[in-house]
């Protein structure tokens, strides 16, 4: 056989491969694999006619005979052709003889992507051409024969990471989005943590993994009709909380795929899968405790260790310090109080908001704010604070000579100034963002200004969130009852009518009810909720006073809930962790789409099979079912 | 402190109680813990205020202050109780001194089911107490603190498993149900299935576990549009088939919630749980393998090893000798043809049958059949024939004096009947059921009596079906398609149109499709049908034409999936098993409701919540939805 070695462009030389090949994913396919080989190495060989996979040969192989089955990634004038698979590239040499003719045509005339069998043997590259950066850059195999499986049709764009594709097209295209090393990557790094987790709780503490009914009756607080698409013809109920009728059993869990009635969000889908887990005999901590340890048994290797316990904050202090309930405490940048600075100064909107009951002045400190930040970036903050919560929003500089540039400046003594500056430890070329108001709008909207001009600054180079922290953060103490918007006589569940209240406040609840905290508890991480919990009420007393006399709910529709609670319910709580979301985070992924083998598009659409889609009223009939269109939508829907 | 070891009745002497420790259940609790710790203990008292649980304490214990949670399974005069959670029960001593008076009070107080916590000291029972029949028997717990967690109400029944209970009683108090060790036991073993197949999937075989939308678009053959209850509001739509948009993957796999429009039967119900599986460059002879092994390595323990490879059976020799595409192999009774026996036989009805196409006339011989059933028996078997396939079945019993009792002998010849008794391999006191007719219809006459006799002679006390036998079998060679039968000159697939032709019957495929045998196999456990498969077409050609030539349809329905084929899809195949039934036959239970934690009942309906219910014409306007009822069913919604 006479393989031109002088002349083919070996895969090292091809610098879009090279780069590809260097990439970060590349590194996470070998050690995830380690993670899952833990126990025992998997056989990706098993049942099927191939002796290896396109990731595996190496140098020890050299010799051997072996059998690959992929995907042609790249074919060089019938001279060599790299074939890929789920777990690598490997290098195949095209016989050039005239013995082997036949197998040369074949693979000479086979498209990119078809699918092909060759068998042949392992040869070390030539001294010079190995590619110390691809995993199976010292070998290549010389065919002697070759299948096309299934040909491949021109397509509407290259297998290629570095390709860059719109996402409307990756997702119209699924189907060929799924067989890139990202999205392998990311869906086995999903399918190894929940098995981890799975692992934690079944063999390490007991748990059982107990499927619950996704059809339900519709209660209070617990369930929710979902309709995908308005006048489409999806409805779907679920009762999302694990009430008393789970006491049976101490330990439970369930990996839930869960429904929700609204559009799709960078971070949001209309279908989404969360961790439930429920406990009997629990408190706060030892639930908190149960998902340290889960998360930190979960953890892929390649993401580096994490600290448990997480530290926690209550929700009075994560709205104080970062105005919302879940703080990115990667950075600072907290927000202020400086009421006392501003209780004498004489500005008429301030005055109006300090003299107010909850009264404030707060601001919050952008370092270095002058040196990467413009005049409109300022008037851009001020206008969607304006526009996002109609308030007043003043910016200070913070000038090298130490003085404060600022319309305020003539407003303030040189104290005042002095007490300001001291107060919010700013220091030159840092700008301030200052605000008036009743405290929670004030922490709201400089919270919302702390993330706006940490963007910006992320924008302009700064890194101010490192991409491979990870922050949690456990937010706890959330009142149990909020005021309705629409009527602040009346009281509603903060979260749902089932969580306990602290047991500090549990008196409280007869006299003050607006005034107890709840056993509620949010898990955040880097700025985004991925979880929350509580301990539930088991007392049937507490519960049908909870319901009729703070909630005003019938309680007969929860009858069933408090014939349980009086029949023996353990003391018990749990927590459900969003796993797309987390998963998405540990990926680093942009996306909660690209965790997703099949996801929807902002919209709540499918854009590959163009689900959903209109069922005829011949269909509908033997459901009884009839869809009455808007006029405006069914005007539409005509054309 | 002194307790009234005298007076005290101790738990061994319960009869009650005994006898339900004696139950097989029993032993499955400590051999299925075993099943879940090969690899690690698991801690069942993590993150919660106890020491153990109330089936963990021995002899090795005494001496130990202990803190245990559970329910008053029993409590005896102020002296002592029984405490009962997930993993046992604990004889618990109640203290009779003043000094704990209180303790004593708090317990003879709790009303049976009440939850508690106890604290207290293992001791050795007195000699002649100890109950080897029970795993905590060697010890009991002297009690020195005590606490109602929750105290419980008057039940609608107690607790234990000897006391019966109706279903409707089970299902509308599942809460309760659920508290049984046998349901209990039932979840367990579930759970841990379904750990070990993950484990075998994602760890031995290098599988990963991805989820797919159940949202999906309504296409030809792969979606069902369900509503659980006509009229009511649910409707859900799936995709159940694994298309050509998985073979992004070589191995995926999937524990997915199904759906299915019809009511509840004892082994269906509305919501279902199937494993699928889906693999790339695979044959059926690999996924048989595959579920092979699976089920080797998923097999609990307290069931006997399983033996594989499985037997294998044609579809057509699985109606020609059991009557049914999923025969119980455990007994014979088989099915065989006595049509040269008849040909000559001058019996109008007999005639007719042969003469005509496909004509036979077959035979089951029951043995022993004269013994254990009656004259009503066999009126019965007949009656069951006519009015469900309006098909006549004759009777003969061969006498201890080896003469055939029957109007037929008239008709045959001695040497007629002789080969009748051969063929038949006929005893005295055996019983022959024959029928005469076109092939497939006797065959599924036959096969029902099959079934219908060994049903009547294990009544009357015969073990034909040996309960703890499993009896694994493959069924392949499935016809690809089926005549349709409202207009036999069309064709419809017999599984779904992605379902590959046997590789032998290809070329058959263009010019006698009918005649095509396909790549489905379907695995039969002990007569039930535990999964299904098929190897996919993945060529988009042979797709296309089984869609547009073969069954007329409207191929653009389909157009994502025929683009997908045509972009590099590889051979593939899968298989889904039914977990519902398959762990109700390993559990032994009588019904898959008692291997789901919240099943519906016989009509779909969720005893407990009273779910489906009805919804209000204004919480249906969001979603432009009209439930337009039927004259009847809106007249009887009235009342």
């Amino acid at each position: 056989m006479s393989f031109c070695h002088g002349l083919r462009l070996l895969y090292s030389q091809l610098p879009l491969f090279s780069r590809e090949l260097n990439r970060p994913w590349c590194r996470y396919v070998s050690s995830s694999l380690a993670l899952s080989s833990e126990k025992r190495a998997s056989d990706f060989n098993s049942f099927v006619p191939r002796t290896n996979t396109c990731g595996e040969l190496r140098s020890a192989h050299v010799g051997q005979e072996v059998t690959l089955c992929g995907w042609i990634q790249y074919q060089r004038q019938g001279l060599f052709l790299v074939l890929r698979d789920f777990q690598g590239l490997t290098q195949i040499i095209i016989p050039q003889d005239e013995a082997h003719s036949h197998v040369k045509k074949v693979l000479y005339d086979a498209p990119v992507e078809s699918v092909v069998r060759v068998t042949g043997t392992v040869t070390s590259r030539p001294p010079g051409q190995k590619n110390p950066r691809m995993p199976t850059g010292d070998i290549e195999v010389k065919v002697k024969t070759a299948e096309v499986l299934n040909s491949c049709k021109k397509l509407p764009f290259e297998i290629k990471d570095f390709i860059k594709k719109s996402e409307s097209l990756r997702m119209q295209y699924r189907y060929l989005d799924l067989r890139s090393f990202q999205m392998q990557h990311n869906l086995r790094l999903r399918s190894q943590m929940i098995m981890k987790m799975r692992e934690y709780l079944c063999y390490l503490h007991g748990f059982v993994d107990v499927e619950t009914p996704t059809l339900f009756k519709r209660t209070p607080g617990v369930c929710m009709l979902l309709v995908i698409h308005p006048g489409l013809l999806q409805s779907y109920r679920q009762l999302t909380c694990s009430c008393g009728a789970f006491n049976f059993n101490c330990r439970y869990f369930q990996v839930a795929r869960c429904y929700r009635d609204e559009g799709s969000k960078p971070d949001r889908q209309p279908e989404f899968t969360q961790i439930d887990i429920e406990m009997s005999f629990v408190d706060q901590a030892g639930i908190q405790k149960l998902i340290e340890g889960l998360l930190q048994y979960s953890w892929p290797n390649e993401r580096g260790p994490i600290t448990i316990p997480f530290p926690s904050m209550s929700y009075a202090e994560a709205l104080a310090e970062y105005g919302t309930d879940k703080p990115d405490t990667r950075f600072g940048m907290k927000i202020i109080d400086v009421s006392d600075v501003f209780r004498n100064v004489e500005i008429g909107f301030v005055q109006n908001a300090v003299n107010k009951p909850q009264g404030t002045v707060k601001a919050i400190c952008i370092p270095q704010g002058a040196r990467h930040l413009q005049n409109k970036d300022f008037e851009a903050l001020k206008e969607s604070a304006k526009s996002q919560f109609n308030q007043e929003v003043l910016h200070l500089i913070l000038k090298p000579d130490e003085s404060l540039k600022s319309p305020l400046r003539k407003f303030l003594s040189e104290e005042q100034q002095s007490e300001l500056i001291k107060a919010l430890k700013v220091q030159a070329d840092d700008v301030v963002l200052l605000a008036a108001g009743e405290h929670e709008k004030v922490c709201l909207v400089l919270g919302n200004m702390r993330l706006e001009s940490a963007n910006l600054l992320e924008l302009r180079g700064l890194v101010l969130r490192d991409p491979t922290a990870f922050h949690f953060l456990w937010v706890v103490d959330f009142p149990l009852f909020l005021h309705k918007e629409e009527n602040p006589a009346e009281l509603e569940s903060a979260h749902h009518p089932f969580t306990a209240p602290h047991p500090s406040d549990t008196s409280l609840l007869y006299s003050e009810p607006a005034k107890v905290r709840s056993q509620h508890y949010d898990l955040v991480l880097n700025g985004s909720e991925i979880g929350g919990g509580s301990i539930r009420i088991h007392n049937a007393e507490q519960q049908r006073f909870v319901l009729e006399t703070v909630l005003k709910e019938d309680p007969e529709l929860l009858s069933h809930l408090l014939e349980a609670l009086k029949s023996g319910a353990p003391p018990h709580g749990g927590i459900a962790l969003g796993l797309d979301r987390l998963i998405c985070l540990v990926a680093g992924a942009p996306s909660i789409r690209d965790v997703i083998a099949f996801p929807k598009s902002f919209k709540g659409r499918d854009l590959m099979s163009n689900a959903p889609d209109y069922i005829t009223p011949e269909e509908l009939e033997p459901y009884h079912i009839q869809v009455a269109w808007p006029a405006a939508e069914a005007e539409a829907n005509k054309n």
